[in-house]
This record gives C-alpha cells, structure tokens and sequence, in this order.
C-alpha cells in the first residue's frame, strides 16, 4: 500500500506467510540499487595452511562419506576426494555412548530434553570456491550427500527432524572460511517446523491440496517474483520475506520429502541453486549468507508437506523489532529482486 | 545433562521456554571467560557535528513529549532538554492522512494488511552516554518517557501491539550512534507475542496462577541464575535463555501492563535496568545489544500476563541452525551467567 508523504512515496505493508502464518514488515521508501544493500566486505579466506579441511583423513579417521571429483580418473582413492562427510568436532548435539534415546525432564517449572543427535559437516575440496561457483555436476554431488546422510541419519528412531544447512561467511556464523555445510540431527521437531508442517496440514485437510503447490501455481502465473527457473525446480524471492533477497527454491512437482529426490532431479536442483547463489554473489558482491533446507519430518507420513529451500542473504541485522515482536523486516519490495538481481 | 567425551565434559540440553513454548540449544563444552564472547569492538561514536539528534528542534518541530534534566534549573525552556521524542523522520509504519485503521487485503494465496502505525524516537541528550552509564534519576526518565507515549498510543483504536526498544551499536542495528530508542505502535499482535500470551493464559487457565509469577518464585528460591535485585525488580540469566549473556528483568510482583508502572516504581526499574546494562558493559567490554518491553496487548484485559524486560547482547549472530530451525543456540550455561557478569 501507498501513502502521500510528503512528495516522497511511502511503502509500507505486512505481509503473513501462507504457511507458517508469521507476519513479515515491508517497508520501502523508494526503490534501491543492490549496491546498497551490500555488506562490509567479507573477511578474506582464512590460511589454508591453518584450515583443518586440507587433509584427507581430517582428525586422522576416514570420512563417513566421501566422493571424488566427477572428472576424477582414479575414483577410489580417497586422496581424489572432492567432497566428504565427518563427524563435527565440536558438535552441537551428541548420541548417547549407549544409543539410547534422549530422555526428558523437569527442572521446576521448567522442561529440558539432551542434545542427543548427530551433527555432521560436508567439505567440498577447493578452499576458496564456494556452492555458487561450483559447475551443476560439482554441486549435484552435495545435493546428493545431503541426500545420502539425511536418509542414513532418518533411521535412527532417537531423531525427530534433521536440519541440512550452510553458513557462508563469518557474518553468517561460519567459523571456518573453507566452504562446508552442516546436517544436524535433533531430538525435537523444532516449533517453527512444526508450525509450518501445521500451517500445510490445516490447508491440506480443508482443501484436499498442497498450499506449496498453490503458491507454485499462482507464482509461476503471477509472475513478478520468480528469479530462475528450470524444468523441475523454480526460485522466486518470496511474498512474505524475512529479509531482502531472500529467495525460495521449490521443486514444482509436489514432493514432502527431501531424501526422496531423483535421481534425475540432483542436477537440476544443484543448477537452480548455483543459479540462485551465483545471482546473488554477483549483485550483492558475495554477500555472507545461509541457506538451509525445509522437508517433511522424518517421524510420520507428512503427504501434505513440500520441501525446498531457503537462502536468506546477511543484508540486515535483526533488531528490536525483529528480536521484540518476531517481525522480520524487508526494506526491498520481494517484487523488485528479480529486476535487481538480473545480470 | 553432562556427556563423557573422550577427556573433556560435554553439555548439550534443549529447553523449553515455558511461556512461548520455544526450544533453545545450551551447548556448552566448558566454561568460558567472557572475554571469548566480546564482539569486534563497536565503531566510534559518529561525529557530533553531523548527529541529526543534536538540535533541540530536529527537522524544526517540538517534539511530541520532552524532559529538562533532572538537575536542570530552567525546567521549562526546550533548549534545556536531557530526553525527547520525536516522530521518526524513517518510519517502518505510518498512519492513514485520514486516520482511518488499517486494511487487510488478499494477494493470491496470500494475506496482507496495511503498514498503518506509528513510529517514534526518544532521544537522550549526551551524544556518548549510553543508558547503562545514566544514573537511576536520569534513567527514569527514560522509563517514564516509554510509559507517557506507550499510554497516548494505546488510545489510537487502530493499534493492536506496541513495541518498545533499543537498539545499542551498529551491530545490534542502531544505525545512529546517539543513544535512543524507538516505539512502534502496530495495526496486529505480532505471533511470536500471541503465542506468549496464549502460553501465560493456558496456565493462568490451569492453575489460577500466573506462570511469569511462578517462575519468579522458583527462581529467588533456586537462587543461580539471579544477576541482580532490588526491592521491586528481579533481574535472571533466563534458563531458556536465547542468546549467550540473555538478561531478563521481571517486577517481582504481579503486573500485566508496563503503562500502569507506578511513580515509585519507575525509579527502581531504572535502577535495575541500568545496573544489568552496566553488568554487561563491563564484562564484554561494552557489546552491542538490543533490549525490549514486552507487556500485554493493548487490545483487552490481559490478567494473565506480567510484563518484562528482555536484553540480547549481540554475542553471536544467527545462524542456519537459529534461521533453518528457530532454535536459538547459546554456548554459556545460564546458570554460569551471574559469576561471570559479577565485577
């Protein structure tokens, strides 16, 4: 909505995602060049005579996965290795030396459960060259060790939800300067989780359809969001932005489970997200951002859920509104990122 | 609970906010000095010559509500203002030109309602003097201020939540170094406040208690997360708390709304505020933070709840873990938190 202020135009609008059925604040006074959003540069690359993911067997045992570069001649050698999985050395969650399940309790009027779980780290080799710069058949190579520890993890009865996500950049809370991503394995399914996997159930059950597949639909045909496109997967900076620039990737097809993904659509979806991070690296001047993946809980049959993913540039802190009332605030219209991000 | 890791003790515990139903991570390998956790030291203070908040008519209008110093001896001449607010010359919301409320409309598949609000500033005048470094008598006035416009806006029948809170350094997103703070006076209850206030209801309807009340209680009787107290006023690491150095300050007696804070009062809320600000300011070398009130709607009788102060220092940034899943993650055990913020 417009309002007269003075000779200036002045937006100013909420906006509530369909799913989660959070409000979000966009708030733009005029529109502005991506320039102008760039972070502080970020820090350079950190030494790779210091970085601990240079060696083969890092921390001197091998991968709990590993693969070798696709033009690799000698595949089986792990010292071709191109990307691999391990054990995070200084883990968030941990299981239990008896693997058993984590136990609940009370402390007062208060409840706590242990951080039992898993919590792995995928390396890819080049020290410098991020997802974005990545070909599709290198990236489709982390999509699909996503999809292998995401399914080996969704065994283990302990864990409720598995959360795949990637921190890029010291300002997005990557220690380690070296590309990697992390898969963490929790007891819990998080309330945000749950309020979406809600949020899609209620519109399932009242409508006999899916509300992602809806919002596909009325974007594809609407228009004025989508970023990239291929045939199986679409980007599109979402209605109802936590940030500016954020951007969505669904696949078009309804699917709720991640570690379902095809074959055939491992390298499409690694080209819709190359595609979607190299735009942003190259309007925002490779800004710190994360990315993470949203799919079906592993517990129970979720037909109603569709999974995609989220990747939410660093172009804000969030503040006392954000932190105050849980609005996140964009100062950029999610209408005019795809003009702003075209090369 | 305390995992055996190799030689180190590991301690990792989700806890449930009992009021929102939020989970957050402790994640704690050992006992950290809180010189670990100080952020980059904040930039120098902009000059005072291009401060916009240096004039006593700024942008050429009285402001809406203005104090002389406490030690002032011309109390009614604006040229001697310690504290003013102002309308912001940047709003994240405005109202209608014809006072008309806001209006919600439909988008597609999605939902929006107008930006109609306000959005205010109280300036203090020291261009260096952060709140923690105020005594009690001028830090009333802040207080009081808060209260004076929080109880104008709540009249306007198109508000439905306000917020009030400040921003400290530019990295917890105060874009201007002069101390102030802002109010902004929203068309909805934002849903991270409604689940609050639906998680106090739910008890109040269970018990006839108030859950805030219960859990001020336990924690004078427990005793180890207590940071700091007056007679009116309890200031608690939370034991949920959702950022390392989380402070929290209750009235320790019942109270739903932060406007009925009484003249007695709003001296010691000073008090207490400022002294957990300075706490902070001295053992993480003057972090950046974001503090705010949270009390109940304005839009019905809310004897359920009890108002409080929240105060993040910006001790970590938000990550895939706290973006992907909405569990925040602290690395301090809040029970470690008095010991390592007492001088």
């Amino acid at each position: 909505m417009f309002f007269k202020k003075k000779e200036e135009e002045f937006f100013s609008e909420l906006r509530k995602d369909a799913v989660s059925g959070e409000w979000i604040l966009v708030t733009a006074g005029r529109a502005k060049r991506p320039q102008e959003f760039a972070p502080p540069k970020r820090e350079p690359a950190q030494l790779i005579a210091s970085c601990p993911f240079e060696d083969a067997r890092m921390n001197g045992f091998d991968p709990l996965l590993w693969y070798p570069h696709p033009k690799s001649l000698k595949k089986d050698q792990l010292e071709e290795w191109f990307l691999q999985v391990i054990l995070n050395k200084y883990p968030a969650v941990m299981p239990h030396e008896d693997r058993t399940c984590a136990v609940a309790g009370e402390d007062g009027p208060y409840e706590r459960i242990d951080g039992v779980g898993y919590h792995e780290v995928v390396i890819t080799r080049p020290h410098e060259r991020s997802l974005g710069e990545m070909t599709a058949e290198e990236a489709a190579l982390v999509m699909r060790s996503y999809r292998e520890r995401y399914a080996a993890l969704k065994k283990d009865p302990c864990i409720s939800y598995i959360l795949v996500f990637h921190n890029h950049g010291r300002e997005a809370g990557a220690s380690i300067s070296h590309p990697h991503s992390q898969i963490i394995a929790l007891p819990i399914i998080p309330p945000d989780v749950q309020r979406s996997v809600h949020g899609s159930m209620v519109f399932y059950e009242a409508h006999a359809a899916c509300i992602h597949c809806r919002m596909i639909s009325w974007e594809l045909e609407d228009g004025r969001r989508i970023v990239y496109e291929n045939k199986d997967f679409l980007v599109i900076a979402p209605y109802a932005s936590r940030i500016s620039f954020e951007l969505r990737m669904y696949p078009k097809e309804h699917d709720p489970y991640f570690d379902l993904l095809s074959e055939k659509k491992l390298e499409s979806s690694a080209d819709a997200l190359t595609a979607a991070l190299r735009k942003l690296g190259t309007a925002l001047n490779d800004p710190p951002y994360n990315f993470f993946i949203h799919t079906a809980p592993t517990s129970s049959a979720m037909e109603h859920y569709h999974w995609h993913i989220e990747i939410l540039p660093k172009t804000s802190v969030p503040a006392g509104l954000e932190l105050g009332a849980g609005v996140d605030v964009t100062v950029v219209k999610p209408e005019d990122v795809p003009g702003l991000l075209a090369a």
